[in-house]
């Protein structure tokens, strides 16, 4: 028996998310019926991330296990065979029996990406949130500021969740505009509550356009409370970008 | 009566190009409904580049009449309201009425995008072309500069078309990779003939492997055949970016 990483991108648009669940297309439900179909045996994969419904990835991992004879690096390409064109296995290896992708530590890195302009542009609306006013990146930047380090982030996190501990530690956000008026804040943690990073998108957008004032910040984590924080934002402009283990 | 210029841009993806035909979906059919919809009075646009099934456009231009008494500025807004979101009208104005987009001097720039990488990335896959092997970009720039200036581009030609004049001048073709491995062929001209920027990215993408060397470019111009150059490279990676007029 081995056990065997992927490290799985997908273009969430047409996808109910990660998580298999009765009567809607997931990530998951299809990664496990193309694992079936090539190991010829019944494989189940166990997720790093349950992504939402919507939600992007360039680097989720998942794991499962095997008894089949295949080189674990040649799983991916005959993967991607049998999988559609939204979803593509960059990377398949072998790992120890008892290595698990939520038992471990990990850094995690998303970005949120902002279309920032008067009208919105065809190619990106699959990739991000259109944003008509005009943001101030600056502001946003000093918010963001306040929001890394260990806090916990409660404030931040849906209330639709059970978890308990919502202290969390953010590396470090950045935000920055490109030359074709696409904002991108980019966070990197070690860990983020149920649509944490949606929410901290969501809040400083409202920096962004004065609504909510960046010195606000630490008061917003005080409180404790999600309604302290802005909207969450649109699902289209998440992708998981990267999760780094300490393997 | 008025004449109106627009600037659309558009996700070729789900369209069968820009020009009408009958039982399929085109940008330009689209756009004549909404415009007679919107304006009450029977509408055709005249395109300025009728862009091939698959192709996207960040700027192609069309002009139509209209009794209407609409501010000019906002038909396009009014416009994107009822247009699928893959189209969007970037700008209205009014122009002259002897305006006409084909037949005005214009400046036109494309890109040509290709993943170049191991495995194609899900968020990419709709607006470049993927390719396996790795592709030189210098001795593709090297190429490129062989094909600017004035040439007689039949070679470049899709060999379905009526035009008897190939001569053509290509300003300026710039190749580069950025961070995500995506290299951008970005070609400005005068014009350009069928399928020309896909026969030049084709080409190149050849050099750029090695099956082409850069010094044959001369003499491919010089055959004036169609079968000298390398392919048609596919219409997803190709976005008509901008037409600049002297007006």
């Amino acid at each position: 028996m081995k056990r065997i990483r992927l490290v799985v991108a997908y273009d969430g648009t047409q996808y109910h998310g990660w998580q298999i669940q009765p009567g809607a297309v997931t990530i998951e439900a299809v990664l496990n019926e193309a694992l079936t179909q090539l190991m010829r045996e019944p494989i189940q994969v166990i997720g790093a991330s349950r992504t939402d419904s919507g939600v992007h990835a360039r680097g989720n991992v998942a794991v499962f296990d095997t008894e089949s004879q295949m080189p674990p690096d040649k799983i991916g390409m005959a993967l991607n065979q049998r999988l559609p064109e939204d979803i593509r296995v960059q990377v398949s290896e072998e790992v120890p029996s008892d290595w698990h992708p939520r038992k471990c530590t990990c850094i995690k890195t998303y970005e949120y990406r902002i279309l920032n302009r008067r009208i919105n542009m065809p190619m990106e609306r699959l990739y991000s949130h259109f944003c008509y006013y005009k943001l101030d990146v600056d502001r946003m930047q000093a918010a963001a500021n306040m929001l890394a380090g260990e806090h916990d982030f409660k404030s931040f996190c849906s209330v639709r969740t059970q978890v308990t501990d919502t202290v969390r530690t953010v590396y470090k956000i950045e935000v920055t505009r490109n030359d074709d008026d696409i904002i991108t804040i980019r966070v990197t943690g070690n860990g983020f509550l149920y649509n944490m990073v949606r929410i901290i998108a969501g809040t400083l957008m409202a920096v962004g356009t004065g609504h909510i004032q960046a010195e606000d910040m630490p008061s917003i984590l005080e409180a404790k409370d999600r309604r302290a924080a802005g909207p969450t934002a649109p699902a289209r402009g998440l992708t998981l970008i990267e999760m780094k283990y300490e393997l």
